[in-house]
């Protein structure tokens, strides 16, 4: 399954990165920096574990994560540095990518495990928007996830294509590219054109 | 156990509907309405689950629980749409009585592991108040639990009267009513009157 | 092993006292300030077995933890009452204490279960820092450890020590006392000197 494991690793150094520049906007030190990009890559994916039973949870098992974490880190402290040379989109781009990619790797574990679909697409989410709601409640601002325009709708759309796909009888890894698209796209035009859904308000002076 | 299921869905629900609510005073959308209604419905069972071992997590195990909080948004979505149509007390009141429902839950799961009865008044609070502070966490409110009269209080009672009551060799059904309505009464006793214990005053410049 | 037990219990109190003064500062009724103490002193480690998979959780298998935080809460309500009481470096020096304590204990847990080094200064850090970090969400603020100088530096550093120690061959008993001190030397020079790494700093208006 080296296919989904690239993968993963890939969306852990996208979301690492979102981490150390939330961080940066919030003047950490380098040792503040590294734990929250470690929470923004791995914290989704340790929710997931935690709430399967799949301990010790996957980054415990195996160093790589946190190789690549550290890695990002470093990256980003020594090349990041002036403001201005972060391009506007960099953060909401990676978030995406990271999103679409986790979302089928969590769906991908928990079929593995013998979850039923709607149980998988749970599960896509949860590891997609975990970490970086546990970023946000960090840095103290309400979760991108809850406020941004069609970010959880995303999540669950790529979760569903990949459960529907592999129903359908497609193959695993054209079924995840397809679903990692689909999730992605929609993510990156509703940023690129404000999309969203009309919104729940119940804006009151209430209680 | 089917008087206990029974209360654990009417939980759900009303738990699922003060997500739904806080969501609605936050603009959100419909999807990331459902993420915090799910996350303040099954939030405090899954830390229980998780901190107890008994994984993978009851909702995991039965889909009702997720079909109870997809209808509950549904309603939520449909008929609560103009904010003066939500009378004052609303939320309060099914917090009150998610509250007193979990609680009591909470405390019988741990018991029916074989833990002690400290260990079961723990449980049901946890089960009992945190998937409400998870719901405030996420909105960026100093959870209710913490700030308002009586709350953690009145699950701490009904848990301690639950687990009590089944020593004193009362039958599970009546001891679950009992606790129930004690915790319940508490808390809308406090409400009503804004009842509150003399408040632990450390307010100063100091750090 | 009664030496890391002590310890143990020692930084459970220290804990659950930074809790209880938080909540204080929040004007929490008793059980609130209960609630803050509790998981204050006990939510690192809850979240390293529930990510170790060490379940049931520590506290629900011996008592004497609750009743260590009960004990410490009552002394606090009982004794520290009003303001002027608290010298100004109570808080940060207890919470150093506990930082280097609960670091060291969470390392030597994961190496007893048979992780490897890096996952062992991991489950240090989780330890130390883990309930500091919940307390000040809960209490919404950016957490201590995040923004302030030198403090995951601090844990980190005694969780290597501690492992590199045992490596080298030393005894358990004089390992825990080297890497505790050094933890607590270097955070409290920190909070003394106001020491700090040079911040990460993207601040901008973007996002």
């Amino acid at each position: 399954m080296s296919w989904i494991y690239f993968f993963d690793l890939c969306g852990t150094a996208v979301f690492a990165l979102t981490g150390a520049l939330a961080a940066g906007r919030h003047r950490m030190d380098p040792f503040g920096v590294t734990v929250l990009a470690a929470v923004t890559a791995v914290g989704g994916g340790t929710m997931r574990d935690a709430i399967i039973g799949a301990t010790p949870v996957f980054w415990l098992r195996d160093p790589n994560y946190m190789i690549v974490i550290l890695a990002t880190v470093l990256f980003t402290l020594i090349f990041i540095r002036r403001p201005r040379k972060v391009p506007q989109y960099t953060l909401p781009i990676a978030d995406a990518l990271g999103l679409a990619l986790f979302t089928v790797i969590g769906a991908q574990k928990a079929l593995s495990l013998g979850l039923n679909g709607m149980s998988a697409v749970i599960m896509g989410l949860i590891t997609g928007v975990g970490g970086g709601i546990i970023r946000d409640v960090l840095c103290r601002q309400i979760p991108m996830v809850l406020r941004t325009e069609i970010y959880a709708t995303a999540s669950i759309l790529g979760g569903i294509a990949y459960t529907v796909s592999l129903k359908l009888g497609m193959d695993s890894k054209t079924a995840m590219w397809l679903s990692m698209l689909s999730a992605l796209v929609l993510r990156l035009a509703a940023i690129r054109w404000h999309l969203s859904l009309p919104a729940f308000d119940l804006k009151t002076k209430r209680e």
